[in-house]
């Protein structure tokens, strides 16, 4: 079985609301896929902005942390910086062997999938999708926290604020890859560029002998008394929020799918150019940081001579560009534009990770089908849609703090780097078995690596240790709740999707010929709807047909009966007694009784229906006949035939569309429905 | 065109959870009706508990106003009380008439739709349905208000102790009328007893010399200067506050079918009873409050010496039983039980009145059918949990502060009397005009009759401009507003109604006999659900049968194609390409192009469909098919065909019911069903 599930109403294919169509652009048919794919010039600002804008945060975190200690423990940074630095090159260096190994997008879910058996699978691919809704929550939270920073007014809207970006980037990204892209590359060459020059300028006046002082470094900081272990476990807890900077690494591999051919060489391109810029960003802010004497405090309280109540702590990148530009200079403004605007590209990246991950998993089973459905505009729209509302109720419900949801994110991040580099070093061991008679030159390739994801795996498996110990008890346990919890579900989706495949696939049972067919039209008061059921019931030809009145109120049933005989209807009308006001029991009492008497017959029951042109006026006729439907329908042996009749109101707004043109409906809104009265019922 | 409507999926007859039975009840079969009919010692409880309760907020309010002048105003409280008394015997006398000549129930409604017109009759209706929202909030909060004064510590819970009440009163009633009377006729006694033994013994000790002195006497009360004219508006105010005493006297009037027989008379005695009842408690309790020397204030802050941020000012009724019976004496706590008890049964009286009128309303077609259906308890359901939620909004909205709420109240009532008197003495002169020949003694009783209801009338109109005058700007403009827009919403419906019966009663143009009879069963996956629809379209014999594919992917409708051979499928195949992934448009398109070529075909379309166990199954099925009836019920002579397949789970849950009996699906579960897939459109 393999159904492919459209989303809610207001997404699918058949029916447009012209809102939608201004919103999110003119459908696109199947074969212009191809003309969505991404060159690299244009997948650098897609795929490596995550990554390049971790920078916005973590050499702020990474420093944050150790001044937990004290001013004196920023002695330390430059190790822990260079720590991070190292383990990006390694982790950059391991994605490019896996971009190649496995080239589909299925990623690290892929990787261990396929090499470290189904559960490593669904652990990442749930490590991957908390991910991609935490780099949204991250990234909103720090580009809303640059704004504040160059707008300190806002900050009494920060959580509006980010709920409404994540809003405009669903809007953006229902549209379509491309286009999206086009709109996005500017500000993040715009964010490289000036973050650059800034680097430069800051550490030329440095070396001149005019180095840049931050307004900060003048606040004295409140600072724990800390044991020996406490020391370590510091150093250790700033080592693991500046992994924040790997963050996004990952995007690449997950994307490779939508890059230009050739797929695999153009993604590898990317990958090694996000890579060195990423290094030389991570390092250069670090260092004109700690040359400017930022303190950034967790808590702004601790800073003395900050009046913490008024004022807003500017962000790490604020205070560096105010400290190197002056904080009202045009340039200033422009770094945390830049900055605000990557952060919120990087949002943008999982966007595009998350429903491509998602369909990933839809057509292997472990999600629901509705993620593997593409919209009008050739996006998964669906899983856009719940990354979206995802990530704004995180959002929410953590206030936008930035620290917090780093503390999050980390775990997901390096849990997948963790197994996916894991399962890497299966694969190379496999492929060595397999070239063990092949030249040496691809062996020696295979040894290479191999090396690099095993260093890779024993990296990130030691850092995933570290920030499971020092970010546990930080809001961490929130993630590794999440993740098993993600993995039963996946688990079980798979399990049912197998039992319903195995329940409907064709098999010897399968045989034709059902008997004894007879058509039931049910019948509430004689209107021009019934008779219609009526015509169409005996055009079908069924061996015999029957109205029923189900009778609530004798009177009512006298009224039918009467009728009936006036209009000389061409079926025999049955009226079944109802005491407790019910309709599907009592038609099923009869189809059984009918069945004892005439053996297994096929009952088709007719329900005509209204059909209405607005929303309001469903409100105004009842929803009987779709309940006896739902009911009828668990009797065996019996369908249900819905025969419409189109109100005047609905042809005002549908017209009539007897030849309907192709594609015609899409401009059309959907109609609501209504159904048609059974009978009445009042007593009183 | 007489659709009885049933209500939302919960209080229908054809399904029932077991929860909704524990908390409503086992169903009644409509015989039963008649068993639930009210004695007069029953019908006292529920249909006068709205009046008589209303002299646990009438005095307050009437003295209140006054306090506003200062203590010296309240010399003019026994006149403004006189007053009120006045208006009251003349209300109930002018009701006592009604009930006569209009006893089904519709009360005021009914006496100015047939005297004085439609729209009058609309205004009437809509007054009235603001009425009983706000007689269950005022009542509620005047309770919780009463409650609170004798436990203090609840102060904290105001607004969520009166959402409580309103939903607890909503599930008695959705019990049945006299069950919840049998409940409830105890407290009513109680607090009659109770507050004539109060008026009693606080009235002997007056006259003893040992009068009972409120706690509140020591407080002065910082008064405002006033003008000649704010005097006499500020009386004017008094009086309309202490009208709020009348409030609930229709009740009666509208509840007549509700009374065992004779329903005239027993309902004509219930209503003198309750007159009696209520002049005597609203006099004697205002004469206590005075001499106990009471000073309750619109805003506590006014009371010098009254600490009015930590304490709670409680309610007159509270100060009069603890000055009479002692603050901490069990007879005050009896008191304080007793009179929320009755005015949470006056909030019960419009849980009758609101869909009694609900159900008239609908009959005469101004409301929604679904007013008019009997639920499993043979009470009006809908209308119960309309009232129900409205009053919570109101509570919420007003925060339960009484006063506010009064204000809006006063105004729908007097409109309602206006009318209803008004139409009672054209009523009366259309008698006298019939009767100009007749007995003497019949035209006596007539001008007995006009003569009450022109004072009645006269009486209340000048209440209403007082009223108006006075209540305007107090909040009283929201109710002016809430009348017109309901009336123009069930003109509106009214309207509707009479069009759709126009567009859908039975004439010369129906006839019979539809051609070229087609069945197209919609494939997707050649699977077991398919292969049924296509045995039962055969079964059926239509004159001809196609299985159509809509092909959103070649590879998926290669793999049906070859499916299709490979199982000797015994119907024709087709496959329509759809670029743009519809499925609707491209059938609707070849439904026309098969017209164009065979003429006209009424067509109907088979849709498999899948019947699941449980709700969250269908976040794993698609709506596609769904979307797909819905789209093409629009095209003329389209009927859709959906036949189920009942997938394991739904099987576990419902068990293989070929046989149901009567009555048996009453304790099942309503089935969520999802729809069988139609193809795959994956492309990526």
């Amino acid at each position: 079985m393999s159904p492919a599930v459209t989303d809610n109403a207001r997404t699918g294919s058949d029916e447009t609301p012209i809102a939608k169509r201004i919103l999110i652009g003119e459908p696109l048919t199947s074969e212009e896929l191809e003309g969505q794919l991404l060159p690299k010039r244009m997948a650098l600002p897609i795929f490596a902005s995550d990554a390049l804008s971790s920078v916005a945060y973590a050499p702020q975190e990474l420093l944050m942390i150790l001044l937990l200690g004290g001013t004196a423990f920023l002695a330390f940074s430059p190790w822990v910086a260079a720590a991070v630095v190292a383990l990006l090159i390694v982790v950059v260096l391991s994605y490019r062997q896996l971009i190649k190994a496995y080239p589909s997008g299925g990623g690290d879910y892929e990787v261990a999938r396929t090499n470290l058996g189904e559960r490593a699978g669904v652990v990442v691919a749930a490590a991957l999708l908390v991910d991609y809704i935490l780099t949204v929550a991250v990234s909103v939270a720090s580009g809303v926290d640059n704004i504040i920073s160059a707008l300190p007014a806002l900050d009494a809207w920060r959580v509006e604020l980010a709920v409404g970006f994540v809003v405009l980037i669903i809007l953006v990204n229902l549209r379509g890859v491309r286009e999206a892209s086009t709109a996005f590359a500017i500000p993040t060459y715009l964010f490289i560029g000036s973050v650059l020059v800034m680097i430069v300028t800051g550490l030329v006046r440095w070396a001149l002998g005019d180095a840049p002082i931050a307004d900060s470094a003048q606040y004295a900081v409140q600072a724990e008394d800390l044991s020996q272990v406490a020391v370590i476990l510091l150093i250790l807890r700033a080592f693991s929020s500046g992994c924040s900077a790997l963050t996004g690494v990952e995007a690449v591999s997950n994307g490779v799918p939508a890059f230009r051919r050739p797929k695999v060489r153009n993604a590898q391109t990317t990958l090694v150019m996000m890579g060195s810029i990423a290094i030389l960003m991570f390092a250069g802010l670090t260092m004109l940081a700690l040359v400017a004497g930022v303190h950034y405090a967790e808590d702004p309280c601790h800073l003395v001579g900050f009046d913490c109540a008024a004022a807003v702590q500017p962000s790490l990148m604020a205070q560096v560009a105010a400290a190197t530009f002056g904080g009202g200079s045009v340039l200033f403004f422009i770094i945390q534009a830049a900055t605000a605007a990557v952060l919120l590209l990087a949002a943008n990246t999982a966007f595009n990770g998350f429903p491509l991950l998602g369909s990933v998993l839809a057509r292997d089973g472990y999600a629901p089908k509705a993620l593997n459905t593409r919209g009008d505009r050739l996006v998964y729209s669906n899983g856009m849609i719940i990354l979206g509302l995802a990530a704004a109720l995180v959002l929410i419900v953590f206030q936008a703090r930035l620290t917090t949801l780093i503390q999050l994110y980390i775990i997901g991040v390096f849990v997948s780097f963790s197994l996916g580099q894991l399962g890497m070093v299966k694969h190379w061991r496999r492929e060595l078995r397999l070239l063990a008679r092949s030249k040496s030159a691809e062996r020696r390739g295979a040894y290479a690596g191999l090396l690099i994801n095993a260093l890779g795996a024993t990296f990130t498996i030691v850092v995933l240790v570290i920030v499971t110990i020092t970010k546990f008890t930080h809001g961490a346990w929130l993630v590794f709740l999440a993740i098993p919890v993600l993995s039963f579900l996946m688990i079980g989706v798979h399990r049912y999707y197998r039992d319903v495949e195995h329940e409907i696939t064709m098999d010897d049972d399968v045989h034709f010929g059902a008997s004894g067919d007879v058509a039931i039209v049910l019948v509430g008061t004689l209107q021009k709807p019934v008779a219609k059921a009526i015509d169409y019931a005996l055009a079908a030809k069924h061996d015999k047909t029957i109205a029923v009145h189900i009778a609530v109120s004798a009177d009512a049933a006298r009224a039918v009966q009467d009728d009936w005989e006036f209009y000389r209807m061409p079926a025999p009308l049955l009226v079944i007694e109802s005491p407790y006001r019910q309709y599907a029991a009592p038609l099923a009492q009869f189809i059984a009784q009918y069945r004892a008497k005439h053996g297994p017959s096929l009952m088709t029951v007719y329900l005509p229906q209204y059909i209405v042109g607005h929303w309001w006026e469903t409100m105004l006729h009842n929803r009987r006949a779709r309940r006896i439907a739902q009911q009828l329908m668990l009797v065996h042996g019996v369908q249900i035939t819905l025969v419409p009749w189109l109100l005047d109101s609905s042809e005002l707004i549908y017209g009539r569309r007897s030849r309907p043109l192709p594609g015609d409906d899409r401009a059309g809104r959907i109609p609501t429905y209504g159904l048609v009265s059974h009978t009445d019922d009042e007593q009183g």
